[in-house]
């Protein structure tokens, strides 16, 4: 994600990739331009040492390192004290209240005193799931129940995402792996379903989540994985919030490698029950990938815009593809 | 419409209608309640004259009387004036710089000189045909064309739109009623285009309007107006916007009685070609006149939030169907 913000970035000219933060000690020192693979050298080397790569001049800090807040936490915090704005793609910090809310709290005091803002975005939770929900709900008398469903292709991805999704085990193995936390799924649920009764005010009671095996009938393969019939292509992940004991919104998000070999469409859909009623389908799937990088760089000069403090993306405008020089949009 | 918003605001224990304005003389000194056939009398009586209706303890004053913006000034300026913020759905006032640029200046000024906001919006000009396209352009990463279109049913609608539409003319009178101005088709394109390229700057050479007759095959009739065959049944109106002599932004917008007489399934559709490709359906579309009060009166605590001055929809978080209280969001 990092390199796909890093390559979007490198190509405009009212941006400027300021430093680059590696993780693996082998990267530093390697100009930016020849680890993004671009055909020119930028002039700027990565860096392991973040006091090296973020100074007072830094005017935004793209945050791709996590999924969880406890695991961005000290890095975000050392871009907001150096008054750097922040957008981070760790899904967690969607709402991040959800999941650590006394770190949320701390942050966003943080960049109050700097002055900076701080927003956690990206395709979903950030997007699909919630701020799309939420703006469509916007053209409804009353809204009785939320359900959105979001079936992707895995295929693109690398063995990282397919053990955390269980791609390529036995359905015994997928067992295993979900009750040990191994196989996790999707992790965003709860803040797209916080984002979105928060915005509504409702009550939610609990949130169910279900995690089973999508069991292949037919061979699948990619680069990195090959499941034969009977075995788990991918990991339906669902969950159900209750207000009052009724299943309010129901969030699905089936992930799997090559979908199309089990004739599945992919996509992503929005039903609200409601007056009127809304039903909307984006077919295929916006692509998680692209999605989230360019969610996240296109979030840029709302962010340097916004009121200081925490962000989510239900507090800002809708973002926009970035024109070709963003100075008037500041 | 106003009456829909009216009927909406009556249900809620959050808002109270502290005074109404009615058009027509004989409505004046008719408890609101009667008026818009609830079961119940508001206590509040329709009045012709403003200045009973608006004063300065109204927080929101909306705005549902005509779709051009010189109709709409004096009473917008009258309530900003009184330091009401205003939500207006007079089409042109949902992007005021295209049709009125020196009055919108005025708006703008007032308000934020008294201190309050100013929305024009709607289901469309105001959502779907830009605010949508513009938020889903922001999970690309680079955009090339924009289609919208939608395609509605103008069966619920009165006799005056079916005359500005053209609805149940010849194709003769169809022609010579666009030769003269009469039949209009849509109001909001030119609003729609500068809200989408205004945010991706987008320099726009020229827009190009063409308004076509729908030419019915089989007979179509509703409460208001019989179409027999070879007799027109609606208004094909498109809108087509250039940026160096190429077709960049293309809004479609037919309007018809009774499309499913012709086979014809309604819907709004948003196709953005670019990286990636973003093909998004909403079927059957958002109803006009429910969608136009819900974003109208769901705007209401994002509108009393808004920093002073005249906004569009791009400037402000997105809506949300209303909480059962609104307070937890102001």
């Amino acid at each position: 994600m990092g390199s796909g913000m890093g390559r979007l970035l490198a190509e405009r000219s009212d941006l400027k990739i300021s430093g680059g933060i590696a993780s693996r000690e082998g990267k530093s020192g390697i100009d930016i331009g020849e680890l993004l693979e671009l055909e020119q050298k930028l002039g700027v080397e990565a860096v392991n040492d973040p006091s090296r790569a973020i100074t007072e001049e830094t005017d935004v800090v793209l945050n791709a390192t996590s999924s969880s807040i406890v695991q961005v936490e000290e890095e975000i915090k050392f871009a907001l004290r150096k008054s750097c704005n922040v957008i981070s793609i760790a899904e967690e910090m969607a709402y991040p209240e959800v999941a650590e809310p006394e770190i949320a709290f701390e942050l966003d005091q943080i960049a109050e005193e700097k002055g900076v803002s701080l927003l956690g975005t990206g395709i979903n939770p950030g997007f699909i799931l919630d701020l799309l929900v939420i703006a469509l709900t916007g053209a409804c008398l009353r809204v009785e129940k939320i359900t959105a469903r979001r079936i992707n292709d895995l295929s693109p991805f690398g063995p990282t995402v397919m053990k955390t999704q269980g791609v390529g085990t036995t359905v015994d193995e997928f067992n295993r792996g979900v009750e040990k936390g191994e196989i996790v799924g999707h992790i965003g649920f709860k803040e797209s379903i916080s984002m979105i009764a928060d915005r509504l005010e409702w009550d939610i009671d609990e949130v169910e989540e279900s995690r089973e095996p999508i069991i292949s009938d037919v061979a699948r393969s990619t680069e990195h994985v090959r499941v034969e019939p009977g075995m788990v292509a991918g990991c339906r992940h669902t969950a159900r919030a209750f207000k009052n004991g009724n299943e309010i919104i129901v969030l699905r998000h089936p992930q799997q490698i090559c979908p199309e070999k089990a004739g599945i469409e992919t996509g992503d859909y929005i039903e609200i029950k409601g007056d009127p009623g809304i039903d909307m389908a984006i077919t295929p799937e916006i692509p998680g990938g692209k999605g989230t990088i360019a969610v996240s760089v296109n979030m840029i000069p709302l962010v340097l815009k916004a009121e200081p403090g925490l962000k989510t993306m239900t507090d800002l405008p809708v973002p926009s593809a970035l024109p070709e020089d963003i100075s008037g949009l500041l």
